[in-house]
């Protein structure tokens, strides 16, 4: 057996998002259910760079198949000024979980960025009205992509409205998708008041106010990542009905982190988790709703998720490069 | 920049153990000075298979050099038989500290016997006896060659005796060693009267009994890696002054496991760690000391120490293939 190297474009080709997200949504109801193993994440601290690495090991079994891996990743914010490296960058080795062999190892940080959009598609179908077709984008960095991608698989989006302070990023995004979509640049009101808003922004304070934030919008509230960050102002939260994807994930560094930790959002504001609602132990959307929030701060399992599909697909396409890393090419049943 | 990939030829081939010894050496130093971080070792456990997955993250500051990675290894008992792999396979993913790249990606298993053989030679260089020139090695598997390999650079080693059951194991190793050595094969006994004795075996019962070791041996207990596994009859613990590599890890599944779970060996055995006598602050070997002992579990620092030597060896020999995994070349200082 030999091992599948996959790089960026690797990634990119093979993650397709009509299997990818319900993929990710398997791996939300795993966890529901108790078929995933997914240990803390561990961190290593590098003040002296700083910068840190976290590990991110996991298994899920989806019953028809299941798949463990690790991502390898770090965040390092002085990478692009110091060294022209990004931030953020993951390695993925993806494992079969009845021989341990390293199946594949990946580009983790495409595949992050393919299972974040992914997650918020699984959010979007139990939370966004059933006739959705306007999607609004806070922040143009390299989150914002495959929001569209993914979530246009679960509604069917024709207009989208992107939002960025940096002109140039707006462009990008608009050229990237005007031959699909209807797309323009707009405020943060008018991406607000869309029946779907992504925000994948790293602000520290709120950009998107309450009144901003149509009636029935479901807000995926990708961008916070980190403690002290947050994108939406507290009353939306308040006033939504709130789902979360890990209770420990979200308390200490995701959208909610900073207005729980200050006491003024407590678990009774929260409805539940993405997965209860996957499984069907809760609802998703009612008739009742009005504004709906899920806070993703991104699971190990969603990444095995990927790279499972991202790994078959490659085999089949003839993808990627074949590496004998362990010196066991001709071994293997 | 491009990724370095090291297959298993690749590793074995720049694994200088003259520079690996020391490098190991800097690792125990580091961790006990505090230089190093290592969070504990997760798990994941799948009883389907009989298998588990273990991440193993770390970093070292040594001073001059300071390096970063996780090791990703399995124990699947049931591989060879059924699926004609290994048992334990291990993938590393070896990176900047400075800027989080994956400088690397190398074959963790051997890797692991390097590390492994050089934790011992670290051992021997500071508890065997100083003109020590027999060395016995009992088991001669995998792990056995990497013993000879790394305690030959810390003794002047001429005589070796091997003793393993399957005597094509024992044929191999001396058909590996015959010429730089006085290689032979032996009972337990006869290599555990050696001035040094290495047991790398997976046995459950001991195996090497108190009369058998020699009166000024230094044994490197190598094997037990699993609560219930140990090599030496409890006596040679008992009178040995004992060192070990990590108490956590040692107590938990290191060969002095079963004896001190039962309550036979405690605390007040144990005379300190590899560590306390690498930076000086317990002494090594002294005129009084008869047997001793060293108790290895392997530790995450020993990987990203061997993985550091490993990549700049590769990298001044140009071994290895690049891979642009990240999609980041043209890019980085």
């Amino acid at each position: 057996m030999q091992t599948l190297l996959l790089n960026s474009e690797d990634v990119h080709e093979n993650a397709n998002m009509a299997e990818l997200v319900p993929a990710v949504k398997e791996a939300f109801a795993a966890f529901e259910r108790g078929d995933a193993q997914m240990p803390p994440k561990s961190y290593i601290d590098l003040p002296q760079y700083n910068g840190d690495f976290r590990s991110m090991p996991a298994y899920m079994d989806a019953g028809d198949w299941d798949a463990a891996g690790i991502k390898w990743v770090n965040v390092h914010p002085d990478n692009e000024e110091q060294f022209d490296l990004p931030t953020v960058m993951g390695t993925m080795v993806y494992s079969s979980p009845e021989t341990a062999f390293p199946l594949a190892v990946m580009d983790g940080t495409e595949l992050t960025m393919k299972r974040t959009g992914a997650a918020a598609a699984v959010a979007t179908d139990h939370l966004a009205v059933a006739d959705a077709s306007s999607l609004g984008i806070v922040g143009a960095g390299v989150q914002s992509y495959t929001q569209l991608e993914a979530i246009a698989t679960v509604r069917d989006i024709e207009e989208v409205v992107v939002s960025d302070l940096d002109e140039e990023r707006v462009a990008r995004f608009i050229d990237a998708f005007e031959d699909e979509f209807d797309v323009r640049a707009g405020s943060i009101e008018e991406a607000a008041s869309c029946d779907v808003l992504s925000t994948v922004t790293p602000v520290e304070d709120p950009v998107v106010s309450r009144d901003a934030v149509g009636d029935h919008t479901h807000v995926n509230a990708m961008g916070a990542d980190a403690e002290g960050k947050h994108e939406l102002a507290d009353e939306i939260l308040l006033d939504a009905k709130l789902v979360i994807d890990d209770h420990e994930q979200t308390t200490h560094s995701g959208e909610i982190n900073v207005p729980y930790n200050a006491g003024v959002l407590s678990d009774d504001d929260i409805y539940g988790a993405i997965g209860e609602i996957v499984v069907g132990d809760r609802e998703g959307r009612t008739d009742e709703d009005g504004i709906t929030v899920f806070d993703s701060t991104g699971l190990a399992i969603q990444d095995v998720a990927a790279a499972h599909i991202v790994y078959e697909h490659a085999r089949e396409n003839d993808n990627g490069y074949e590496f004998d890393l362990l010196g066991l090419a001709g071994r293997g049943n």
